[in-house]
């Protein structure tokens, strides 16, 4: 359940803030049939249009939040607050389109896992298992409060974090997801927003988001790449059109199989201690992120849930599941730093383990094969747009 | 390639040492027909029998050594050439008594790669995948030298070694094995067994010898159990008695899966630093060691390599070999350091993963069952003997 704190506890990535331009925004007041006064937010961006806050989709998420429904609701000026809600709306959507696919298939739904930490706190894991079109889903939420471990605080400050005396408070809310598709020719997804709030013991607080989405294709299909990265680009360009290739770069270093000279996949958008110029600029940029992860993957689902293949590319899936294996349990330091961590709830940080991988020795796709094409892309990152 | 140096290197434990009492032992020339005038020991302790020097078993070795064998035979004084010819003899004889099982189900055979490293010396990497009785079968012993990398130097010296100096060089040679059968009743085997020598710039050498044997089922036979204890116990034994439970423990200790609770498998012996009371003792003991390997597990290969086993029995087996993946990516130090070291020969040190493995969200066995059986026994490991 430490996931996505201790994920950013430890990434030692030095690249920190952005520039978000003050946006055209509209807010205003509208009257709901049937519901409160709520705040609406209209983007001329083109990446939000008008929002209904978080909370008002309560009714679908896919269980009780973490904190009180009803104190969420009264705190929304509260940023711990507002983040719970985003991530509760998203887990629910992104579960619910997944579903949706499955749907005709025999209609599997996820399993809702809601969990306790003991030192405060708790989550939501969804996972859906051996589907028809998803091999192994899980969506992933954690609101999690106490205090840093020494390790963690250690890394922090190692990553420029200043944080005085021995007690430092913190609190992490996420979602985090790994979609395992059945059909070797539906990319695998992984995406992880989350925000982090600390506060020392001479009361000093600190706070920043970080977070990504990547693709990581067993097939090079360069239209449904570009898709994917338009779809970020897109949720990137409607805050600061430098932070696409600022991410999009991080991203291809930051999923890298250091001893196969290899990316896990074709990419995304990764970033880390986003804090500038204002946290609830932060958090529309997030949440736009975060929204785009439907639009940026869905339609690959779509376009190739039917496809037919072989054994073969069967068995090159497999391969390349095992190949996620080596970057999650061998460099990703989220994952690594959360089994570390004593008391962490490793069936959720595991969740995103293939439900079947397979090991080769000395397996080389051959010369000129659509498997070495993928290869060649994941030692030589593209930019796709 | 570096494996089984780089295991040693970050072996943080302190536990060092071990009394070898001197042993009754007669040493005579014998005059072979055709042969060169050898050393034979004749051990009255049962562990060793009349043992021809390792380097007249040339002719069976799997490759070229990698050090001249005209220069092994020549240098038999070295330690060095010792230890090259006896794990090139335990790499041969572990081969050739595996291909014998293949032999009536379709003859597979071993893959031999010898490769050589850039900075130093090479190895043999000896895999058979994919047989009928062996899933994936790797043997592998590597003969490399050069300098110290700084990190290991750091962790060398965190574990008590004084290494003055920044240019300190090393030698390290081993031999490592992962056994996975394809029949569930089979269990897995691991060893690993090194010597390792190291100069600081001031001319100040160490040496040490490091290695362990353990065994991973499946499901728990108790006699199967007891039989590979018993002989593992037989070749401490032989050299001191205090040694078997120490290095059963320190086993125990090592192969655990933290987030799990559990250890890897049913142990067997794990030992590191060993140089007491002299390189020749400490030798003998090694080679004992890495003699019981066949006796201790060949057995139980004969005894299940023709069990019938269902559907639900090869699916626990792939969750087994899910966790055996996580030991080794996540804990297993020789992996890890090796994966990070720049130049690692990468699918020697994962040869040790298993062909085909899976992970199902929060499976559990069903109380009582023999899956869970098996689970009580890692959480709660027993003294067997």
């Amino acid at each position: 359940m430490l996931r996505h704190c201790l994920r950013t506890f430890v990434c030692l990535s030095s690249t920190r803030g952005f520039q978000v331009p003050v946006k055209k925004t509209h807010k205003f007041y509208v009257k709901l049939i049937g519901g409160g006064t709520v705040l609406c937010q209209l983007s001329l961006f083109g990446f939000g249009g008008s929002r209904k806050p978080d909370v008002e989709s309560a009714d679908t998420w896919m269980a009780k939040p973490i904190t009180d429904l009803q104190y969420l609701k009264e705190n929304s000026h509260d940023m711990k607050c507002r983040v719970e809600a985003m991530i509760m709306r998203i887990q629910a959507e992104f579960c619910h389109a997944l579903e949706k696919e499955e749907e005709e298939e025999g209609g599997k739904k996820f399993l809702v896992d809601k969990w306790d930490r003991e030192q405060g706190g708790g989550g939501i894991t969804c996972v859906l298992q051996d589907g028809t079109v998803f091999e192994k889903a899980g969506v992933n939420i954690s609101v999690v409060s106490g205090f840093l471990p020494p390790s963690a605080m250690q890394q922090m400050r190692a990553r420029g974090k200043k944080l005085e005396g021995d007690k430092v408070k913190f609190f992490a809310a996420g979602v985090s997801s790994v979609i395992h598709p059945k059909n070797p020719h539906i990319p695998t997804v992984h995406f992880n927003y989350r925000y982090f709030e600390v506060e020392a013991e001479n009361g000093e607080k600190q706070w920043w988001f970080g977070g990504g989405t990547d693709l990581t294709p067993n097939f090079l299909v360069e239209e449904d790449v570009v898709l994917f990265h338009k779809a970020l680009k897109k949720a990137c360009d409607g805050h600061d059109k430098q932070l696409y290739p600022k991410y999009k770069k991080w991203c291809d270093d930051y999923f890298f199989v250091t001893h196969r000279g290899e990316r896990r996949g074709v990419g995304g958008i990764f970033f880390d201690d986003v804090d500038e110029p204002s946290a609830n600029k932060c958090f529309d940029f997030v949440t736009s992120c975060a929204d785009s992860v439907i639009p940026s993957y869905l339609p690959l689902v779509q376009k190739h849930k039917k496809d037919t293949y072989s054994y073969k590319e069967r068995e090159w899936q497999l391969l390349r599941r095992g190949r996620y294996v080596e970057f999650n349990l061998i460099y990703d330091r989220g994952t690594k730093f959360g089994l570390y961590t004593p008391g962490a709830r490793f069936e959720s940080i595991l969740m995103s383990l293939p439900l079947n991988a397979r090991w080769e020795y000395m397996h080389k796709p051959m010369p000129g094969s659509k498997e070495a094409r993928l290869v060649d892309v994941l030692k030589n990152p593209r930019d796709w747009i």
